[in-house]
């Protein structure tokens, strides 16, 4: 049965505040919700309309689901999970900063944009995924929705970015207009990539402490757009990195 | 001063079927406004708090423009411009089609996702975009807006992609899962790349007419995310066809 504590509980995970105070956040959707129960994620509540999880859950109503579902459209389920902490056990934390390419955000705010990019990283192979704290939170629910599962398979951190980098041993990488043409450049299997805000692309204080600076040139005329959306920036970038050299 | 009959048409003009009835869409924002100014498109009326555009307008209060804006936050102005016909003067449609690359969109529905490819097609210098007649309406005020002025400079025709496809003459290209591995590919400056739709991918029709079945490697573990968000992917195949060979 759905009590209204159980309402109360999920209806606060949609801030910020209360999912990092309870360390849970809220999954919709049976494919979503089965992605999670596959991972290293623990579950701790689960709702749904049907009988269909490998796992302890309350069979409520359509109409109980309609309360506590923050879709337009809610499906079947809803549950809760624990935030895993964010290095995995058995790894310290130096190795995971070391392994390979690092993509780092610089206060991406768009929950779209940051699960489009958490899904990139699924696909290229980047374990690990280093958010500077202003960066949009990876477990509101439109970023869960919009990473497809990716969620749990990329490691996430928040940190204060200038202090990882300044620590960081190898080179770093950034996006600019006046940048080195990336077509032209024999990129590390080692490093950091430092994509920047929506508005204003990477601060000032990060700027100087990128040692390579890259850009993706236009092929459009003059007047075309001054910009790319950094997700799709992202993708081309990460996708130079990772092809064949 | 702002009329009932203006009310009216602007709020009807979220219907794509009003749309192609008065050739008639919105454009909402002062950057935005500016750019389809400055553009081919032919302002048909124009609603601003602030005389800040050289153009015939009609003056009106911030309480007006909360009436007529379908954002949130209503930014200063709203404005209904003329849709143009596909063809620019000067041009004939054989022409068109033959120039250099063409992207084909087989049923994108997400008006994001559209709207981030235009702005892709402008920054990639792709002019000619040919969309599926099922395909999100461009002049959505969604497409609109995150186009960020692209619409302008690219130019979309809505067809029915099948017959376009078997008279195209050069080299039809698509991506799979099964495709060959985009980074070792030879490229050529002519051919059209059809995208698929984002649960389904290119229909069964227009996979029967792709000549070169490309792939998008993914670097990730056999767990990894199934596809990439169909704009990305957009991304990276408009970069590796634009990039130095």
């Amino acid at each position: 049965m759905l009590t209204k504590s159980h309402i109360k509980l999920i209806t606060s995970l949609s801030q910020k505040k209360v999912r990092q105070q309870e360390q849970l956040f809220v999954v919709e959707g049976v494919k979503g919700i089965k992605e999670f129960l596959n991972s290293r994620f623990k579950l701790h509540l689960l709702f749904s309309t049907d009988a269909i999880f490998d796992a302890e859950m309350f069979l409520i109503s359509e109409k109980e689901l309609q309360k506590i579902s923050g879709l337009k459209s809610p499906n079947t389920a809803v549950a809760i999970f624990n935030i895993p902490s964010t290095v995995p056990s058995g790894q310290d934390k130096k190795e995971l900063e070391l392994n390979g390419l690092v993509l780092a955000l610089d206060d991406v705010r768009d929950p779209g944009n940051l699960g489009t990019i958490i899904r990139l990283c699924d696909w290229f192979g980047i374990e690990n995924l280093v958010c500077s704290n202003a960066t949009v939170d990876c477990y509101n629910s439109k970023v869960v929705q919009a990473t497809m599962g990716s969620l749990t398979r990329v490691a996430i951190r928040y940190t204060d970015l200038e202090t990882f980098i300044t620590s960081y041993p190898h080179d770093v990488f950034g996006t600019f207009m006046d940048g080195d043409d990336i077509y032209s450049q024999a990129l590390p299997k080692q490093g950091v990539l430092v994509m920047g805000n929506e508005a204003n692309g990477i601060s000032e204080s990060i700027e100087d402490l990128i040692t390579n600076k890259l850009s993706v040139p236009r092929f459009g005329d003059l007047k075309a757009i001054e910009s790319l959306n950094v997700a799709t920036a992202t993708a081309i970038v990460l996708s130079e990195f990772k092809r064949s050299r």
